[in-house]
């Protein structure tokens, strides 16, 4: 492994396997052929073509398009191409910010390549020689998603109806324990962006960075089950980590990485400087 | 003006007006149509399709380059497209970190396309309540480009044959009166990128970025005549600068914008977020 190769799995994808998802002149995501195939059959309120799937017009309003997309995720369980739905729902959008076109079930967001957002939070403890340490989290074993692997101190994705700073005050809460108080003291630093294909479809997700300096002495509770335990580990040893293997959940090396660009650890003498920084935002 | 108005100003270019400057299976560069075609007159080194600009067989060393290209640059000057040369050369490599095929003068890169490199250095003071102020320079009014614009406490072009450390050094030290031992703490944080069509051509920079915390009682001092004076300013008013004006070099209001990012100024809740944060590096 290397950096880039964290970032280039991040972003392997072909989009001849897919064909766009479109609503109102807006591209809301992307379908593999095979189920656009099947989507008429499985509600009325789809319409295919061999260039796109969109829904028919008398579909027109948040509550009707996200019951057809209702239909669909239902389907994709009874197949088994998704174990189970998660009854949590992510925003549809022309764009971030933008008022909602409907919602969809975070657990079939992929297999309609709509764009998802999440947060991520690097909690880290300035050592006295200067030097970093990063909280890691080791994901539960019975998560269906990288059990067993590292993570950020608080990481969620974004579901509808919260904003980001709501959003961030309650992924602190859960995952570790950190009050509102302590939650608002992290500083929004960036995004990273990928496009990923998966068994599932294609992933496009855009995470925002926060960073939240922690004092010496402060160690991070999870207190809904995702966090098996937490540890502080020194850039070094992180660095090391990302680049060497594959135990981090592969969406944090990506966080990870801007981390260490920002904190000056990465410099512009590592050869890849160049492709690392603007690979992590596209 | 809005901040993303200053990231779209310095990436809008039509690349139909422009033909590939190719190298040993590279693309080196953009050369406008109307100099390609005159390029083999000026020396029978330059080998001109419409497909692209590239250089005979038989040059095939540095030297040899390096005075193809000199011959253009000289041709330059005297119809009148570049005022002088600057005696100062640029790397032209297939990469960055790459060893350089050829050396081409500053003044005439943009007409050959071929990417350039800078670093800038954000000069900061942490205040008391935690803000954060800058230090700005504003260009003497003599200088060709952006005279009298504001600038980053130190900047500068990324000649042959000194390392990104080994100019910083050396531009800390011409701009603003800082010692080598003070300017090895600018801490490496990123790079901005981008691809501007000007009159003179095209010039894809990239700018290597550097915060530099100072003391509050520090004062930079010009010595090489590039700078009438530095100032320094709260954050709030340097965004409100960059956001409704045109007094920035253009680059630097990049620059700028990507320092706001990094320490929280600018947050999500700015609807242009993602753009911003996107369009900072291509």
């Amino acid at each position: 492994m290397s950096y880039l190769d964290h970032i280039r799995a991040c972003n392997a994808h072909d989009l001849s396997g897919f064909r766009p998802f479109e609503l109102e002149g807006h591209r809301l995501g992307w379908v593999r052929h095979a189920l656009a195939e099947q989507l008429p059959d499985i509600d009325p309120g789809f319409v295919v073509t061999t260039d796109r799937v969109t829904l028919a017009p008398e579909v027109r309003d948040f509550e009707t398009r996200s019951s057809v997309m209702a239909h669909a995720a239902q389907f994709l369980v009874e197949t088994g191409a998704v174990s189970a739905l998660r009854g949590e729902f992510y925003p549809v959008m022309p764009a971030w910010g933008a008022e909602p076109l409907m919602r969809i079930d975070r657990a079939v967001v992929a297999q309609f390549g709509t764009p998802a957002y999440g947060l991520h939070v690097n909690g880290f403890v300035r050592q006295p020689d200067g030097g970093l340490s990063l909280w890691i989290g080791r994901r539960a074993r019975d998560r269906e998603v990288a059990p067993g692997k590292l993570d950020n101190m608080i990481a969620g994705g974004q579901p509808i109806g919260l904003t980001l700073a709501e959003n961030l005050v309650k992924e602190a809460q859960e995952e570790a324990g950190i009050d509102a108080a302590l939650a608002s003291r992290a500083i929004p630093v960036g995004a990273v962006t990928y496009r990923m294909e998966t068994e599932a479809g294609l992933k496009q997700d855009t995470l925002f960075l926060y960073d939240l300096e922690l004092d010496a002495d402060f160690v991070p509770q999870n207190t809904d089950g995702e966090v098996e335990r937490f540890e502080l580990w020194p850039l070094d040893r992180v660095a090391e980590s990302v680049r060497t293997t594959k135990d981090w959940k592969f969406n944090v090396n990506l966080v990870v990485i801007d981390f260490m660009v920002r904190h000056g650890w990465l410099t512009p003498d590592e050869p890849d400087y160049l492709e690392i920084v603007t690979g992590l935002r596209r």
